[in-house]
């Protein structure tokens, strides 16, 4: 039987009359609801972990920007907590309010990966992000917390909130499950019109392309500028970028002569999707 | 006999050892060294809350601006050391570089009651006290935290930063001490020369009048300019403000119709000092 707590005080509360606030190990797999098997895979990667996991679901006002999706973001409790049957045993669901109550003042910038590519089209983004995983990692107190490398800058990001702030907590990163026709699962695809849902599933094929030549030719910016090229003819309303960076540090690079990834986004109609995958 | 400690690995080792971060209560104390008996006041206000007393010893470089006495501040480990005994279990005395590693790139910024005041003359201070005393805390995991009101607007950051990301830990304001003709006791009272440590005296005495006369006239703004001009009178180089406000959220305020608190800053040659008391 799955809890379902919408509290601070309720979830501490209930991690410390479990007992595995204290003698065994907590996991947490932050989420914003609307889960789809993607999420599903991460809670089960926390329970490799972990003999208590906890699921939280809140959509985040403060990393949306004004006219960016936060009132059209799909929101699916009921359905959320059936799909979470078994596997998770703690469904941490608070307000708005709970999170940021009346005079909340306080925010939490990172710089390092959090600098360029996302931040330059959602420039609140990571700051928002930052600011509710370290209240959510200050509140559930975990001993590991999964994430999803769909958001690859995001996983850099709260690895390096986590490190600076010396939280005690691993941070685990899982890998991005796939449609059959490669398109990474997002709650976001539930936008799709059936047309756009035929575009999208290039996304993947583009970057796997990229990949093949950047490792054949070493040119990673005719590499970049190529798929960008292959993108707008694919239909993509809008490219905010491709780019091939340090797989660690997302810093730019001139070769593949360190592990590096492959990270893009793009917009059909209204929706923006992003895709990242290995390089070297 | 004190432990002292310089990493924060080693500082929760020594607790988890102690039985304190899980049976007992853990008091910490944050200081930036050059311990006198305000400090003192607080390790023993610490004891009264805790088995387990931590003072912290770490001048933040963060909080300093460029041509601030970051250098100049007085570091003297050894008789911090002799003057704990008895009083803190641990001392935890971290480098630089073991605060802020290589890469480091997180900063926590409150607003709220760090707005104004000591912000209009230290832009980067509340930022740079926010992160370290959230490191601190993160870093202790203490019960409760006790700060000195001399940094009473510090204080009330602390407390918002602290309600904010939900830190379970309660945080406890001092009483200031002070020398014999009323001067705060402060770690910067030592750059003062003679003749400047007597015009240093007139600042509490000047804001008790002030007082005073919110008291009998209500009319807070004419105390408050009556007082800046008593202070450049008593022969300070430099007022940076003298200001009523609510005592609770530090916004303006008309009347003393609900409890305030009379703060001030004011340079002598290079040295700047800061002193506070209750109007109502």
């Amino acid at each position: 039987m799955i809890q379902h707590i919408a509290t601070v005080a309720g979830l501490r509360a209930a991690l410390a009359a479990s007992g595995h606030d204290r003698d065994g190990r907590v996991a947490l797999v932050p989420t914003m609801g609307a889960l789809h098997e993607g999420h599903i895979s991460l809670v089960n990667e926390a329970r490799k972990h972990s003999g208590l996991v906890v699921v939280s679901i809140f959509v985040n006002p403060t990393q949306f920007a004004v006219g960016e999706d936060f009132d059209a973001y799909p929101r699916s409790l009921d359905a959320d907590m059936k799909k979470l049957a078994g596997g998770a045993d703690i469904v941490f669901a608070p307000s708005a309010r709970e999170m940021y109550p009346g005079g909340h003042a306080t925010t939490i910038s990172v710089g390092g990966p959090a600098a360029g590519l996302e931040t330059d089209f959602r420039p609140h983004f990571f700051a928002g992000v930052a600011t509710v995983v370290a209240k959510l990692l200050i509140a559930a107190g975990p001993d590991v917390a999964v994430f999803g490398e769909k958001d690859y800058q995001q996983l850099l990001v709260v690895k390096r909130l986590v490190r600076d702030l010396a939280l005690p907590v691993t941070i685990i990163g899982a890998p991005i499950l796939r449609e059959a026709d490669g398109l990474a699962l997002s709650s976001r695809n539930a936008y799709l019109s059936t047309g756009e849902r035929r575009i999208a599933g290039r996304l993947n094929v583009i970057l796997k392309d990229a990949v093949a030549q950047a490792r054949a030719s070493g040119d990673l910016r005719a590499v970049e500028a190529a798929a960008t090229e292959a993108l707008w003819q694919a239909g993509f309303s809008h490219v905010d970028y491709v780019a091939i960076r340090d797989a660690q540090t997302l810093e730019h690079i001139a070769a593949l002569d360190r592990p590096a990834r492959i990270l893009a986004a793009v917009k059909i109609g209204k929706t923006r999707l992003i895709d990242n995958m290995a390089v070297a």
